[in-house]
C-alpha cells in the first residue's frame, strides 16, 4: 500500500464523479479545511474504493464534496463497542465491562460528513433527543475470522472519526442499544481513512468533541479499557469480520444526556469529532426530518 | 407476483448450480420432504434471486441441496425482535415490553438448512452454551421507512421460519445481545418464502420447535405482543428497511436454557422449525466449531 491517507470525494466542477485519493498536503485537517471553505488538493488514484485503492494516476484535483471514506455496501453491519472508556461508563451509571459490549448499526445508518446534513428523525420516541458520542473508528481491511490479539492489527486497513449519534429517549425506553442508534444517518464517519503505517499505536492520537465550537468531550485514546486488538480479536471469535468492516470504539466521558444542564443535539446544531495528529476533524450539521 | 411459495437449491446432479423456483406439490412440507429423502420436484423460475424471480422457464428439476431463500446479500443487516411473546419474557424473567425490543445479527449469521451444519463457536464463552428459539421470519419486499400500521403488509414481500441461535454464555455476560447472537451460522432461515397472498394474517399460523424430535417450543402466532405490521412499522421510523431484509419476530417460551433440566444444543444435536401451514420444517444439525 503505497498511500498514508485517503478520502473519498466528489471533485470541484463535476458532481457526478467519485473519487478516491491522497491530500497532496500530508498535514491538512482536510474535514476542516473543506468546513472552512479552503481548496484542498488530492493526488487521484485510480481504483474506486479505498479497499482497492489502484495506483496514483498523476492527475490532481479539488476537492468538491467530501463523501464517508466507504460506502454502506462496503460497510456491511457497523459493529460499535459501548462502555470502553471508564469515565463514561460511570457518567453512565453502566458498570465498567468485564469483556467488550458490542451492539449493532445497519450498513443504513452509515452518512457522509459535512455537507450532507444528519438527520434527527421525527419518530415521536426519537423526537428532541438526539445526542453525540465521538469515537475512533477501525476499518478492517481483510477477512477476519479467529485472529489472535497478536495477529489482530494485521486485518486493519487503518482509522477514521465517527459520531455514534444516539436517540436517547429510544435507547432509554429499551434494555438493547440498535433501534436507538440505528436511524438513518446515525452513524457519520471520516472524512479521511488513515493507513495504520502513520498510526502504529493508537494511543498517541488524542480525541475531542465539539458541539458548536465548544469542546465537550476530550480524552487520550490510552484511556480506551479494551484496546483495539483486544477488541478485533474478540469480535473475530467464530464470527467473519468482512473486509471494509467498521468498528467504532467507544465514546469518551461528556455526552449530552448526562452533562448538566443536558446539551441535546438540535436542528442546526454542529458537532465536531476531531482526532489528532492524521485524522482530522469530522463535521456534521444536524437537522430535523421533514 | 405469481408464486405461491418459492425455494433456493441446487439441483440434483449439478452442484455449482443456483436454482429458485416453486414446489410442484403446493402440500408438501419441502424441508421435512428434503431430510427424509424424498424427491421434491421444482417448477424452475428465471431469475436468479426471490427478489427478482423472473418467469417460469418451463423446467422441473428435483432438490439436491436446499438453501436459504436469500443470500447474505441480500438480506444485509439482519432485525430480530426480543420478548415478543409473554411466556417467553416471563421464562427470562424479563419485564414484558412496551415498544418492540430490537437487536441485530450481521449478514454473516444467515445460514442454509440442513444438510449444511450449524457450528457451535469454540471461543470460550460461548462454548457448550448454543441454545435454540424457533422464530416466524418476515422477508420485506420494496424499500420501507416511515411506513404506517396501516400500509406495512404492503412492504412485506412473505414469510418464512428461522432459528436465532443463541449462545448463552456470551449473553448473560453482558448487557447487549448482539454478540452472543451473531456469530457465523447463528440465524438459519428457510426452506421456503411463502408469499404473504397465502398468508394474510400470521394469526393463523402454529409455530413449533423441535429438539432431537421432541416438541421443546409450541405456540400460535396469535401469541405475539407486537404483530407483523406494529414491528415493520416501527422499525422503519427513521430508518430504511431495504428490500430483502429479513425481521425475526421473536420466539415462544420453551428455549433450553429456561427448561428444567436445561436443554442446550451440542454436537450432533438436531433441530427443526416448524410453522404451519405453507411454510413447513426448517432442519438444521449443529457442529462444534473445529
Amino acid at each position: 500500500m503505497s498511500w498514508d491517507r485517503l478520502v473519498r470525494f466528489v471533485p470541484v466542477g463535476n458532481d457526478n464523479k467519485v473519487l478516491i485519493g491522497e491530500p497532496v498536503d500530508a498535514a491538512i485537517d482536510v474535514g476542516a479545511a473543506v468546513r472552512n471553505g479552503q481548496a484542498v488538493q488530492v493526488r487521484v488514484y485510480s481504483g474506486n474504493s479505498v479497499l482497492d485503492e489502484g495506483e496514483p494516476t498523476g492527475e490532481t484535483v479539488t476537492i468538491g464534496r467530501i463523501l464517508s471514506p466507504l460506502t454502506q455496501n462496503e460497510v456491511g453491519t457497523i459493529r460499535c463497542i459501548g462502555l470502553n472508556y471508564k469515565k463514561h461508563a460511570e457518567e453512565a451509571k453502566m458498570a465498567i465491562p468485564e469483556i467488550p459490549t458490542l451492539f449493532l448499526k445497519p450498513a443504513t445508518s452509515l452518512a457522509d460528513p459535512w455537507p450532507a446534513p444528519t438527520i434527527i428523525p421525527k419518530h415521536t420516541i426519537a423526537t428532541d433527543s438526539a445526542d453525540y458520542e465521538a469515537e475512533l473508528a477501525v476499518v478492517i481491511g481483510k477477512d477476519a475470522k479467529n485472529v489472535s490479539e497478536t495477529e489482530a492489527l494485521d486485518y486493519v486497513l487503518g482509522y477514521t472519526a465517527s459520531n455514534d449519534v444516539s436517540s436517547r429517549a429510544a435507547q432509554f425506553a429499551q434494555s438493547q442499544w440498535c433501534y436507538s442508534k440505528g436511524f438513518d444517518g446515525a452513524c457519520p464517519i471520516g472524512p479521511v481513512l488513515v493507513s495504520k503505517k502513520l498510526i502504529p499505536d493508537v494511543g498517541a492520537l488524542k480525541l475531542r468533541g465539539l458541539k458548536n465550537g465548544k469542546v465537550v468531550q476530550e480524552s487520550p485514546l490510552t484511556d480506551l479499557i479494551f484496546s483495539v486488538p483486544q477488541i478485533v480479536s474478540f469480535l473475530s471469535q467464530g464470527t467473519t469480520l468482512p473486509k471494509g468492516t467498521v468498528i467504532v470504539t467507544g465514546t469518551p466521558a461528556g455526552v449530552g444526556f448526562a452533562r448538566k444542564p443536558q446539551e441535546l443535539l438540535h436542528d442546526g446544531d454542529e458537532f465536531v469529532v476531531e482526532i489528532l495528529p492524521y485524522i482530522g476533524s469530522l463535521y456534521n450539521v444536524f437537522k430535523n426530518e421533514e
